[in-house]
C-alpha cells in the first residue's frame, strides 16, 4: 500500500469504525438479503434522517446507486439530462444505456453545474414520438469539478423538472462532502428543494462499499427492489453493509469525515496559492483541488501522490482529499513539489 | 443476530482470517478499481490455482459473475441451456435477460443436473434466423440440489458443448464445496475437463463478498472488464476483495471452510435418517440436506432454524450448513425436532 | 414464383382487393407516420370493430406487433407465461427478450393451449425479489397447432390473470382465421372476453404487411407510440398499411379469406383421411393440417408443396391453406401424394 | 390525400413503376423470409452495384437500417460518433440505445458534417474500464442539413475511423441524392472511400418501403440475420421488397428519381432567392432547401404546403422535395408565398 494518495477519495480504506461495526456485527448468523433486522432499523434511521415519508434502499456501488435511481423513475424511450461532466456519462462506462436502453442527453457546463436556463432550449420537440421524451434532470452534489448548487440553485432545479414533467436525481456519491459544505442537512438538501430520487454516498467517505438510495417518491419507485436484484446490487450479507452505514451515522461520522476531507482540501489550496508559479483554477468548495503545475513536475509528482491529469492540455490536475487525509500528507506534498520546482527551474 | 441458522451458507458471516485479512489491507492508501498491487498478485494466484493460461477478474456478487461470464462469450441473439432449477434462471430475478438481452432454455432434470442427452433433442433448428442460436451450456457445480457432476460427466459437457459450437460454463458459488466432496482440484473440475469460463464463489463459503471470474478463452474475452464495469460488479476499493480471497487461498482455506460445511451436512443427514418419520430425499454430496418433515412441525422449527420449504407440496425442506454450522447446531436442531414430533404427535 | 405452396400463409401473396387499395391511396402527398386522414380514419373503423372504449395502432410485422403488445404492459423484471409453442418463444429469435429485457416462462402444453391450472404451480415465489414478477399471459388465437380456444376458455384465461394482477395478451397473427371458425365477431373474442391487449393479423391474410395493435387498456398503453418508434416499427408512408386495412375491413374480406383458407384445410383433411396410410393429427380448426406421411414421400412432394416437416421424428407434417389456396391445388397435391404413394409402395 | 407537400421526401408516394414491380411479383406462391429466388438475384444486383466482395439484407424502415448497421458492429460498451443533427440522434426516439444497449457521442457540427478534427479530442481516454470505447463514427450521406460530403471528405474519415480502430457507417437513407449530386456511383462512395457498413435507402425515393444494407465487412456481419430478425426488420413476404428494389435498380430508376428531387430543390432555392426578403440560409447540395420565411407567413403556407419549421428562433423552414415534386407544385408555392407576403406587408 501506498503511504499517501490524492487520487481518488476512493484511494483511502475503510474509517475504523466503521471496520469495528463490520467486525461487530459478525456473530453468528441472520437472514440474508436484507431481511435481518440490523438492516431495517439503519434503513430507518436513514430514512429519518432525510425527514421521512420516504422509502430506502442500500446498494453496493456508486454506478449501482445511478443505474437505480435513473431506472426507478424511466422508461427506455426517455432521456436524462445531465451535465457533459456527469459520472454517469463519462465514467460508467455506459452503465446508464445497458441498464436502462435510454439515453443521456449530456449538456455543456462551466462547472459541472446545470441550470434551468441550460436545459430549457432542448426540451423543444418533447412529446413527439420521434424524440426520447425528457423525464429526468440528473444533477452531482457536489459535482465532479468540486462546485457545489446552493440550496436555492437545487430548489430551482427541482421546481424546473416538475413544471416540466421531469423528476430531480441527485448523484450523491459525496452528499456528505456537499452537507458539510453548506452546513445544512441531508434532509435541507434533498427532501426539502424537492428532490425526488438522491442517492447518498458512503465507499467514497470511509466505508468498504455501500451506498444508500433514498426515494422521496415511494409510490412510483416500488420495482427498486426488483431492479436492485437485476442489476447484481443486493448484497446477500447485507447485514455488513447496514453496519457501516449505522456507523457511519452514529455521532454524525459522515459529517466528520467529510469536514476533514474537506478541510484538507481548503488547507491543500490555500498552500498552493502559496506558490506564484501554480495556478488553482477552481474554487474549493469540498475535497477536490484543481491546479495547473508545470508540466515537468507532474509526472514525478505523481509517482508518490498517485493524482491524476484533469486537463491534459491546460497541465490542470485534479487533488483528492479524503477522510484520511492528514496535514502530514499535505505538507509533505508542497515540499516535494516546491522541491521539484527549485530542481526543474531553468536557473539550475 | 441469530445463534443458529440452516436457511442458506448466506446466512453465515465472515470468517475470522477473512476479516484480520480486510483489516490488515486498509492501510494507506491505494490506487482504486484493481490497480493496486495486491489485486495484481492475488489474481495471479487464481490464475495459478486453475492451472494457467487463463485470465481472472474479481467481481462482487454471485449474479454478478453469472450474467458476466454469460455476457462475455455470447450475443443476443444467443441461448442458454440450464437446468430449470439453475440459479440464474429461477433466483436472480431475469438479471441475465436484462443483461444480456438473452434467452434462456430451461431443461427439466432430475437432480439439477444436465446431461447431453437432456438437451440434444433441444439443438434441432439451430442454424435458422427465427431461432435463438444456442451458445452456453451453464451449470452449477455443486447443483441447486446439493448434487454434484463427475469429473467424466463435466467432461461429457464440455465435449458436447464444443462440438456443437458452444461453451461450457460453471456457476461456481460452490465450487469450493464441490471440490471438497470430489476431492479434487479447482483445476481438475475446471480447466481439466475443458471448461470455457467458469466462477469460483466466495461469498457463500466465509467471505463478506467476492466472486472470481475465471476464463479459459482469454482471447473471447477481453472485453470483460468494460462490462464488469456496465454491470456495476467494478468495486471500487478493489483491495478489500483482493484481501478476502488471500485468506481464502491461504492455506486452502476455501477447502477447508467447505470441508466443514460438507461435513455438518452428512452429519446431519445421519442423524436425520435415524428418526423413522422422516425422508431424506437427496444424496448428501456437499452442504446441504433435502429432508420432508411433518408439516405441523416445520414452522414452529422455522423460527428457530430460519431454513426454507424447498417443496410446499411435499413438505420437503431445505438445510443448509456452512463453515460456521457446528455439531452443537446440529444436535440442538435434532433435539427440537425430536420434541417437537412428540408434542405433536396424536398419542399425546 | 411457384404455383403452389402449402408451406405457410406467408406464401401466398397480396390479396388483388388490397392491391387496389395501395394503388389508389397512391396519390399526391401526405403526411408521414401516421399523420394522414387516412390512418386516422382506418384506426377508427378497427377500434369501433373491436368495440370501442380501446386504442389502435398500426404496426408493420407480426413479431413487431407482440413485442410491442408485450413491452406496453411490462417491465424487465416481469415475465411472461405462454405454451412452449409459442411464436414469441419459438419463432422470433428471442426478439422479446432482446427488446424488452425481459423473461419468457414458456408452459409445455398439450395442443399449444395454455389453462389456469398449467399455469397456476408457477406462480408460486411470486413478489419475492429474487424472482421475475409474472405479469402477462401471452396466448395465440388461434395457436400455432392450428387449436382454437373457446370464447369460455378465454373468459376463464383472462379471469385468471386478473385475479392474480397479471394481462392477458393475444397473440391474433391469425385472428381472423380464429373468428371465422369460432363463427364470432372479433370483439366476442377479445374485448368481451376481457383481453387486454391483442394484435391483429393482416399479413398472413392477404395484406403485403400490416398488423394492428388493440388496447384495452388505454391508460396503461400510452406510450406505445414511442415504444413503436423505438421497434422501428413506426412506418413512415403509413397510409399503405391504412388502406390495406381499410380494403381488409370492407365488406369483411378479412373474414372472406379467413374462411376460404379454412375451408381449404378442412378439405384437404377430408381428403387426406381418405387415405389409410396417412394419420391427421390434430383437429382441423382453421387453416393447417397435420398429417404424418410415410417418409419416403416426404422429400418428394416437398418439391411442388413446399411444406414443413413439424416433427422429424413422427413423420409429421404441416399443410397450410391461405386465402389463394384452391381446390385445384389440393387436388393436384392428393393426386401427387397418392402417385408418390404407389411408386414408392414395396409391392412395386 | 394531399395535392402538394414540401414537408418530408416521405410525404410522397410510390414510383408507378415501383407499383407495377410490386404488381407483377403478386402471382402465386413463393417461399417467404426472403429464401425466394427474386431477393436472392436483387440482393445480387446490389452487391454488384456496390463493387462486389460484400454481403447485402433488406430491411423494412430506415431506423431499421440504421438500428442493425450499428449493432452488427458494436457492443453495448461500445460509443457511436455522431454529428448532433443525426437522425439516429434525434429522429429514432433512442432506438439505437434500445436495441443496443449502447452509447451515442453526439458531436456539434456547423452543417451536419463531421471531421476527423471535430472527432478527435473526444478519443482520449478510450482503452480505459470507466469509458464507454468509441467503435463506429456514424454519417450521414446526404445529411439531415442538406450538405454532402465529398469523396475525399468520406475517405478521410474512414481512414481516421480504420486508425482509430472504429468503423464507418453511412446513413444513406438519402444515398440516391448524394450520388445524383456528387455525379459519383453507389460504389464510389462506399466501398471505394472504404466504408464498412452503409445503408441504401428506398423509401424516401419512390418505394413503398424498404432499404438495403450493404457490409463491406461481411466477416464481421455474419449475424446480421439474427439481429434483422430480433429487431422485427425480417418482412415474411419479402418478395415485395425485392420486387420494389428490381425495379428501383432497373434503368437507374434511383438515381432518376433522386435527380428530379435535386433539381427540384434547386429551382425552388432560385426562385426563392429572387425574393429579396428570403434568405436560403445552406448551400442546396440535393433535396432540400433551407429558408428563413417572415414569420407571420409560415403558418398560412403550412397549411396548404406542409413543411416543417427547423429553427423557431430563426424563423427558418425546411422545404423538401421528392421524386414527385412538380414545376407546378414550385410556381404554384412561390406565387402563393408571394401573394402572401403582399398582404402581410405593413405597406398594405
Amino acid at each position: 500500500m501506498d503511504s499517501v494518495s490524492f487520487g481518488s477519495d476512493n484511494h483511502s480504506g475503510i474509517h475504523p469504525q466503521v471496520l469495528a461495526a463490520i467486525q461487530k456485527a459478525n456473530e453468528g448468523f441472520c437472514p440474508a438479503y436484507g431481511d435481518d433486522p440490523l438492516t431495517v432499523s439503519v434503513l430507518n434511521e436513514i430514512k429519518e434522517l432525510f425527514g421521512g415519508n420516504c422509502d430506502a434502499w442500500f446498494v453496493i456501488t456508486g454506478t449501482g446507486a445511478n443505474i437505480l435511481c435513473l431506472q426507478a423513475v424511466m422508461h427506455s424511450y426517455n432521456a436524462i439530462f445531465c451535465p457533459q461532466s456527469a459520472h454517469i456519462n463519462t465514467d460508467e462506462c455506459g452503465a446508464v444505456q445497458k441498464f436502462t436502453q435510454g439515453r443521456l442527453l449530456p449538456i455543456e457546463t462551466a462547472e459541472g453545474k446545470l441550470t434551468p436556463e441550460l436545459i430549457a432550449p432542448h426540451l423543444l420537440g418533447n412529446r413527439d414520438q420521434h424524440h426520447s421524451q425528457a423525464k429526468i434532470i440528473s444533477l452531482s452534489q457536489s459535482t465532479e469539478y468540486g462546485t457545489l448548487y446552493t440550496l436555492q440553485e437545487l430548489q430551482r432545479l427541482a421546481d424546473f423538472a416538475h413544471q416540466n414533467n421531469m423528476f430531480l436525481h441527485i448523484d450523491g456519491a459525496r452528499l456528505a462532502n456537499a452537507a458539510a459544505a453548506l452546513n445544512c442537512s441531508l434532509k435541507d438538501m434533498t427532501k426539502d428543494i424537492s428532490a425526488d430520487i438522491v442517492s447518498f454516498g458512503g465507499t467514497k467517505n470511509g466505508l468498504l462499499c455501500g451506498e444508500a438510495i433514498i426515494s422521496f417518491r415511494p409510490e412510483l419507485t416500488s420495482a427498486m427492489r426488483f431492479y436492485r436484484k437485476q442489476a447484481s446490487q443486493l448484497l446477500s450479507k447485507m447485514r455488513f453493509i447496514a453496519a457501516q452505514f449505522q456507523a457511519y451515522l452514529e455521532d454524525d461520522l459522515y459529517l466528520k469525515n467529510a469536514r476533514t476531507a474537506n478541510a484538507m482540501a481548503k488547507l491543500l489550496a490555500e498552500r498552493l496559492r502559496e506558490i506564484p508559479e501554480l495556478i488553482v483554477t477552481q474554487e474549493v468548495a469540498v475535497n477536490s483541488v484543481f491546479v495547473i503545475l508545470p508540466r515537468q513536475i507532474i509526472e514525478p509528482l505523481q509517482q508518490k501522490y498517485h493524482f491524476y491529469t484533469w486537463n491534459e492540455a491546460l497541465n490542470e490536475v485534479r487533488l483528492m482529499c479524503s477522510f484520511n487525509t492528514t496535514e502530514t500528507h499535505i505538507e509533505s506534498f508542497i515540499q516535494d513539489l516546491k522541491a521539484l520546482l527549485i530542481a526543474t527551474s531553468p536557473h539550475c
